[in-house]
């Protein structure tokens, strides 16, 4: 099942990556580190040409970690499993050999019918969004996490190189700046990262989040709790991230924090809900509230709308003179990290489905019927017959 | 000399500012917390209409502060004094009215042929560049002081932006990110002030200067002072700035500091000396050796060259994947802070000359000695026969 033979003996699975940058996207999925390792656990490495070069990796790098670097068809061709910044498009889903793995952000949570075609394809889908995260083995695998907190941090140097005035308090011959004041909505991972990355920067920063354990936290990290005069306790899922709010709770919530934002020259608004049109957090009328010169930046803006009423993805100024930035590639600002910590994750899930050198699929272990969508495992083990039937499942809803 | 009558029963001069705003240019030289601590001092202001929006002052802002917003043509036919953040073109030169004063950094130290020209249209220039910055009495009037803050501050957002990993060190699941090695060339205020906010972001940061004095102070804000094996002592001048090394001294400073800079992920180079071609403290040499994906930010960048060899203005990517960015209008890139302590600086430069409510030269005042390069005080005082012989003095060098 694997050519890896030609490189140093290595008998077990090829695992590819493809060359995913755009205009948007500067990530990859496989960096020359995390080659390395691959390579010592026996998997053959199969990287497209150019795949690394927005992440500052170029083909020789590869070469020297122990990868063999092809053209885009030879590693689709040779791949046992493909790892992927964002889940493959219509050119590649159709590319795809059947019994391929295919490791990444699937969406399946929302797109039964995506997760229909790949089990279609007759390929393996692991779909890293289904993470128990809870659990301590899929620590390293949690690639929302790691994108999450390159995000947060991002999200405040995009915030500071926007704003007219320092973020830290500043005593000077010619008078005294004050420091900015930072209102981050939303304190998951991506919000806490906002919040330390703004008090490095000496902002005074306020925080808010429906999460009752979010309190804590954002005063843990030096912040102020923003306080709303509401009751929104009970917002937060098994899962351990924010649910959904009742309309009734997002009204009430949306006008208090309307009232607030005026108070404050940064917002950055980070409260996605996996799979869902994220909540609004800030309505038109918060906008106009807010003094000319201040910024916001909408970490959750998409095509479905972001956390603030009227938030596109780009730079806008409104007719308050208010900069609203639309931000929802703010991890691929920063490529080289998030590309690491997103090759660990994958790879981590890659070596988690290699059980004496074959990719296979477990019936019953905790990970793998939670991460494992669709398709029959390469190795033919005894989980073919338990994932063929949820692959049968999971395309019901298509 | 003077309409400020109709606001308020002032009766001193009337001090305008141009809009000067541009592609490059969002400074404004009068914000409207000036206007109020001037109109108070007795004085008129008067503001182009628009002179504030790219530092986020709208003219309704400047109205409700006490200024009278008007066309340029206006100010420029009812201003006794006018305060700039760049020195007039050749346009508004045209226009003065002989006896304006002009108020600015104005290039006297190397451009005589400038001072000329000022002193034949009759005007009184005042020369910020020319302040003795070590009088306990001009450090509120130090413009480039304040604005050489505001670019170090700035400089280093920029480079944490065009970075494509953390400045600080993250330890996640994932792995740990190591922190960003930053290279300050230039220990300034400018040098200084990207120390502090490098620091602040959590980058180990080592910088360089050839004044002796900068190893303390370089030490005192956490850095470490590069070593490069050379006595390049004595390198200040008496005004606080660094002296131009001879060309022996540079060539060895060179071939060092390329040999170090291979060991760092960003370099900012803030030597500018003044009126000067600035020094080259990075040679191409230097780029090369630098690794894939690592920054340099050239705040000396100009049509003159740079301190970074082969630096233009704008963002380029080396052959080797260095990121060079020349930047020098970086004061600009933070509008509403550097305009408010430059509106602070001119505005005290303003007021000093500012002698019964009259705008006076008194002759051998240490200040108006060094500051005043052309012209005739408005109020008609002593000082008249004194500035006149120094401005056929200056005249001399056109």
């Amino acid at each position: 099942m694997s050519d890896g033979a030609e490189r140093g003996g290595t008998s077990g699975p090829a695992y590819g990556v493809l060359d995913e940058t755009s205009e948007t996207e500067s990530r990859v999925a496989m960096t020359p580190d995390i080659v390395t390792r691959l390579v010592r656990s026996g998997v053959t490495c199969l990287v497209e040409s150019g795949a690394g070069r927005g992440a500052h990796h170029d083909d020789a790098d590869y070469e020297a970690a122990g990868a063999t670097v092809l053209p885009r068809s030879e590693v689709l061709a040779r791949a046992d499993a493909l790892g992927f910044v964002s889940r493959p498009d219509d050119d590649v889903l159709d590319a795809l050999r059947p019994g391929t793995w295919v490791i990444g952000l699937l969406g399946s949570l929302t797109d039964e019918s995506y997760v229909g075609r790949l089990a279609a394809k007759g390929v393996t889908a692991v779909a890293v969004e289904r993470l128990p995260r809870r659990l301590s083995a899929a620590q390293s695998m949690d690639e929302m996490t790691s994108q999450n907190s390159v995000m947060g941090y991002k999200s405040v140097l995009v915030a500071a190189d926007a704003y007219g005035s320092f973020l830290p308090m500043m005593t000077t011959a010619a008078g005294t700046v004050r420091p900015a004041k930072v209102l981050v909505l939303g304190a998951g991972i991506a919000g806490l990262q906002a919040i330390g990355t703004a008090r490095r920067l000496g902002a005074v920063v306020t925080a808010y989040d429906v999460r009752p354990a979010s309190k804590a936290e954002v005063e843990s990290l030096g912040a102020k709790f923003l306080d709303l005069g509401l009751d929104l306790s009970r917002g937060q899922d098994r899962g351990g991230y924010a649910r959904e709010l009742t309309a009734e709770e997002q009204a009430a919530q949306q006008a208090a924090v309307d009232r607030q934002a005026a108070g404050f020259d940064i917002v950055i608004t980070t409260a996605k809900v996996p799979g869902r049109r994220p909540p609004v957090l800030l309505t038109t009328r918060g906008v106009s509230g807010m003094r000319r010169g201040s910024v916001i930046i909408d970490c959750a803006a998409s095509d479905l709308g972001g956390n603030v009423e009227g938030s596109e993805v780009g730079t806008r100024v409104t007719d308050n003179g208010v900069t609203l930035i639309g931000a929802p590639y703010l991890a691929s600002g920063v490529p080289d990290t998030a590309s690491a910590l997103l090759s660990r994750n994958l790879a981590d899930v890659l070596v988690h489905f290699l059980r004496d050198g074959i990719l296979t699929v477990v019936p019953d272990d905790e990970l793998d019927d939670a991460l494992v969508v669709s398709g029959a495992p390469a190795g033919g083990s005894a989980g073919v017959e338990a994932d063929a039937d949820r692959a049968s499942h999971e395309k019901q809803g298509k």
